[in-house]
């Protein structure tokens, strides 16, 4: 039997550690504001966006929805987001993708400003992850990955972390993270000879690839520790991660649930670098008045 | 007995693939330039400055030496990297580091115009490596540990490529570029555990951790491809890499010698990179005169 990492003990940490931060923003008259920018009304983004207001709300954190026709023109969601890096009231910003396939999505996000890049889709935060930076911040689920890690208290130094999946959302950046940390990382993908012996190998196995409960009992051995990064829908219409968590949870050490695992910290993070925008701001404009 | 990977063959192929290119700028009147800025005369620098400069002679690429005074301040510093930006007789600039320490090296080097950073150090460049991007060129020694393998024909794909050494300059980059063609790739460095068994399992290690001699017969199994970035001095002051060559050849399949390796190939990426920063302003010049 492994132990369950749940993102709920996760959760209230980050909201205990935020509200004395969001007090304090209070006090020089800021509400830290995440603005939603979304194309359309994809149940999946609504549900999110449900989701993410709700939680705001508990902390004491603004969202404001910016809500663009499915078929907008790229000159619009470009000013719509002109709109967010102008307004002082708005510290973080959340484009939900993906966007119409119609929409230069690369182009897009170079518009943002990424001192309100909160989910580290700039070019400006993916280079400060990649270089150990201070621009912008990295995308909310790999900053979920590793404070799941440093929640639980799993040792990083030194040990061996297996990433499967090398998207600029999870697989890349939480690799560069880890390596901060000191952990020796290997990224894995679908071309990988061997995966699951490679996977077995590891203290860590981060499983980011999308794929409904791909990651079966031989992917895993006794004491590792496991991060199941997927959402998905299996053919019954039922919510599941990447892994195969009624084989594996017998093998391994830990393992997150789906759902309650990383998808619940995520949302935490989204708001955590929400507050962090919201203090920069006010920081660099007490520095300007200075 | 394991095959020498020399750079000598490779050096030449690049030769012969830039030669036409490097005519065909000629008939555009252009001839592809490299600035070498330089503070003091560092006999590292200088020695590097010599094999550059004979390099691009030999390939009908100019060179200008840009050099500044070992105390210089920062301004002037970034005053010349200014210059070099204007400069459009100027296609590429290689900024010879480690700069002296009262230099703030970050700030210099977001300086240069990402087009003529034909060596990496730019964010930009940087930002490009990491989400397969265009902007800029990666640092020519990650390239070059590429070419390398290309040229040898080494395969990559779904094979298990350990990287010794997390830098901006190698690790980070290379690792990203192998990431790319379809490797399995596995980031290690000083606080690895166990960092011998890592390396014994892969296919391909890449050592870059600037320690001589630090790789013994104990991290190699036969078959492998070894490269070594390493290019130091052991106590005798001769000059020799990161691996125990006499100790390691015996056993892999391949490897890397020092010098003649990875380091001669490094200098013909610096010229590679030079010539489609060339071509790249030329196609930019003629696409703005339509």
């Amino acid at each position: 039997m492994a132990e369950q990492l749940r993102g709920k003990l996760v959760v209230e940490r980050i909201a205990a550690d935020l509200a004395p931060r969001i007090e304090a923003l209070g006090r020089a008259d800021v509400v830290p504001t995440l603005a939603i920018v979304r194309m359309g009304e994809r149940p999946d983004d609504l549900s999110y966006e449900r989701t993410a207001k709700k939680r705001a709300e508990s902390l004491g954190i603004a969202v404001r929805s910016v809500v663009l026709d499915e078929f907008a023109p790229q000159e619009a969601l470009e000013a719509a987001l002109h709109e967010v890096n102008h307004d002082p009231s708005v510290h973080g910003c959340l484009l939900f993708r993906p966007l119409p396939a119609f929409i230069d999505d690369a182009r897009a996000c170079e518009v943002l400003d990424p001192r309100k890049d909160i989910d580290g889709i700039t070019l400006a935060s993916l280079a400060a992850v990649f270089t150990d930076g201070h621009a912008g911040f990295p995308p909310s689920t790999a900053a979920a990955c590793i404070e799941m890690l440093e929640h639980y208290g799993v040792p990083l130094e030194g040990r061996r972390v297996v990433v499967v999946g090398r998207s600029l959302v999870v697989g890349k950046p939480v690799s560069m993270m880890l390596l901060r940390r000191n952990a020796s990382v290997t990224i894995c993908h679908s071309r990988s000879n061997d995966l699951a012996g490679i996977c077995r190998a590891a203290d860590v196995v981060i499983c980011a690839t999308g794929r409904a409960r791909a990651f079966g009992a031989d992917f895993f051995s006794p004491g590792q520790t496991v991060l199941d990064v997927g959402i998905n829908f299996d053919t019954h219409g039922n919510l599941c991660g990447d892994v195969d968590f009624d084989q594996v949870e017998p093998i391994v050490g830990a393992i997150t649930p789906v759902p309650g695992g990383i998808g619940t910290v995520t949302t935490s993070m989204t708001m955590a670098h929400t507050v962090a925008a919201a203090e920069r701001a006010l920081a660099a404009r007490d520095g300007e008045g200075r």
